[in-house]
């Protein structure tokens, strides 16, 4: 898993946000994300895209995980639900994979609060798998 | 259109990622975005999360323009394909209504490079009209 | 779950197909459908729409269950990704219920073969609630 | 084109719904079907499923349209915007490629009435180039 982790530090978009990589198992990663002024939108709560950001690269990592060690990954398409008003002080980003094809990989990621009880979107994602040089 | 603009003025996470409000008319609204070292991800492109972001907002603001002046809108979900790597020193989002339900608006946003020849990502998103408090 | 099941009886297109009702319970509905020539694509293999459309009436009616008693379910919006060509004899779609709103509900579905144990498709919806006459 | 109008004759649930392929260009291509009680759901509107049908068979040969020859075309995934109850007498779902690249074509469709004033439903779709054998 050190691949994802050298890969996660050099997207520097999660440090804007403040997001952290939490966990990193084969098919499955979570990305963390505390609550601060400088990602909400206009009536306080975290922003959709923020959700989206980490929703994403939960997937895409994840898809990494069951891709070959030479490859890269690239988001193809992704859709999420927003299902509640994002107030939690802590956000986590499931990403798991649903279907592992040779060039495409299909995942989903539940974001949730810190206990992980109240889910706050619901994405499903598309995965592509870059050989060699992206 | 003033609302709009105080509305953006307050989303704290478009500051983050240093877009801004360019154009808003009826129906219309654009977002960009320059390319900054913050907002990309591990391959040196602008973080897919970020063309999701100004896309929703776009999409969003898009939708407030046609909704009435009490209400106020929250994205119920979004659909994003990613078309090309994101090389383009500016990004431009603009949202278009395409259906304004009573209760819902459908939007859609093209993101491209500044001189909008280049479609870079697209989507369609679902908002949601929220009458008094939100 | 009567008014599923008379719901259901109405919809001529699910019979067009071969779809039957084969589960209803609160937040959660199946909606079963033979292989028969009259859906299949130009591979032999079942058509995409097809899985989306069982897909796309099984996460209505489960977005029903949960709706006022004089309520009545329109679609908004669904996404799929199909993760396998279709060759199951028989292929269910189980759609249950992820949030309840009072106006959206949001729901996902798995689209399988008959012992479940193959995911063929996913969706995600967004079902309306509609009061009094649709 | 001859091989789109020879693939489309070879899909027999389009000939279940009543659908025809109405043209066909490089990109481009529109299927239409009739209003009929075999394709209707339960409040006497034509079922979101037959749209997403034809709609994602439209999105399918316009991308195929642009793929090598000797290719074929599987549906990655799609989403669907139900823009207005579906009373019109006769649908068209016009497919366009939005991206051509080596893998994937993507595509959106636009689904109106007869003479393309009301738009019914808007797709998004992603479609995947299959080499040789499908």
């Amino acid at each position: 898993m050190d691949r994802i982790r050298e890969s996660f530090g050099r997207q520097a978009f999660m440090r804007t946000i403040g997001a952290e990589l939490v966990s990193c198992e084969p098919g499955k990663v979570s990305i963390a994300c505390g609550r601060s002024e400088g990602i909400l939108q206009q009536h306080g709560y975290v922003h959709a895209g923020v959700l989206a950001s980490i929703a994403d690269s939960a997937c895409g990592y994840a898809a990494l995980t069951v891709m070959p060690e030479d490859a890269d990954v690239v988001s193809v398409e992704f859709k999420i639900n927003m299902l509640r008003p994002c107030t939690a002080e802590r956000i986590i980003a499931t990403g798991s994979v649903i279907k592992a094809g040779r060039t495409l990989v299909i995942c989903e990621a539940d974001v949730t609060d810190e206990d992980g009880q109240t889910l706050l979107a619901k994405m499903t994602a598309t995965m592509f798998t870059v050989r060699g040089q992206v």
